[in-house]
């Protein structure tokens, strides 16, 4: 039987625990979604093979909800903020929840029929991501942009679409700021 | 179609913006479910009918999940602490996370066999609920306790069976700190 349990979320680290699992993705592993694979290449030489992000979940059995952390490192691939692979669900009804609890971020989102919108990511906002509407969350801060997510536990992630044609915006800093260019293979 | 939204929760005040409903529950509606009824009224008589809590709702047709805040104010009635109804989800199979934002608090859970734990609220907590145990959350501390919760949206609620009977502790302060007796109902 499933029992009752506090889970610490440090609001600092964005450690979960207890936890069910986790996975950290590093720079090298997301070649392909950054528009600058030369700027990749010199990053990886300068940096090392970094961290990007961190995932960790909280999933047990017979758990309708699933929830976790993500946890972002500052940097940029070129001009282009680091940023997850981003995601429909594989169960198109399912919601997620984004909810910021330290840093600064843009959550790209991406409609079917292509609409584009975005959500300010920071402290006390939580972002509500309706159903089949694309995501990924980019770090547009100088420090961790860390988030609590929460699922229904059988959403399931469909990457496939995202990672082959790219989102239709790129979210690139220009004079310091974060802003939105058209992806070229796209009408803007 | 649902859009995406950036929803402020405001971590020291607990509102939600923007909310889809919200209720509040005055200490003369919480009648008995505190075992001191005398108290109960010379409470009222000598602070008023104020707000226990109130329960902020963001909830979207085609949502999947339903979240919101519980912001309970402190204060006791004899020597049992502000607490909420008490419930258990109509459909068994829905968890519920309870994520503290401010104050100190218990969570006291109790399974359809009568099993009861608590889980201790404070900021950073995130309570595990799982599937079929009761649920209600106890302000033990000075100022307000203020949680995130989220569920199936149509999870539901059920009151009756704990109104009835109560549950099978109540949370009550000895010596200044909380502690908990057994109802007399119950074998302890």
């Amino acid at each position: 039987m499933l029992l009752p349990e506090g889970v610490v979320i440090d609001t600092i680290t964005g450690t979960v625990s207890p936890s069910t699992s986790s996975y950290v993705k590093r720079v090298s592993e997301l070649r392909g979604i950054y528009r600058d694979a030369a700027a990749l290449d010199d990053f990886v030489s300068c940096n090392g093979d970094v961290v990007a992000y961190e995932v960790i979940d909280y999933r047990k059995p017979e758990s309708d909800l699933a929830f976790g952390t993500t946890i972002m490192s500052p940097g940029k691939i070129g001009d282009e903020y680091f940023m997850t692979r981003g995601h429909f669900h594989v169960r198109r009804d399912c919601v997620e929840l984004y909810y910021t609890q330290v840093g600064h971020g843009t959550l790209l989102l991406e409609s079917r029929d292509g609409e584009v919108r975005t959500v300010d990511m920071k402290p006390g906002v939580c972002a509500f991501i309706p159903p089949d509407w694309a995501h990924r969350s980019v770090n547009t801060g100088a420090g961790k942009l860390i988030f609590v997510w929460v699922c229904a536990a059988d959403a399931g992630h469909e990457y496939g679409g995202i990672l082959e044609r790219g989102m239709r915006r790129f979210v690139v800093e220009r004079d310091g700021r974060a802003e939105l260019v058209p992806h070229p293979k796209y009408p803007a």
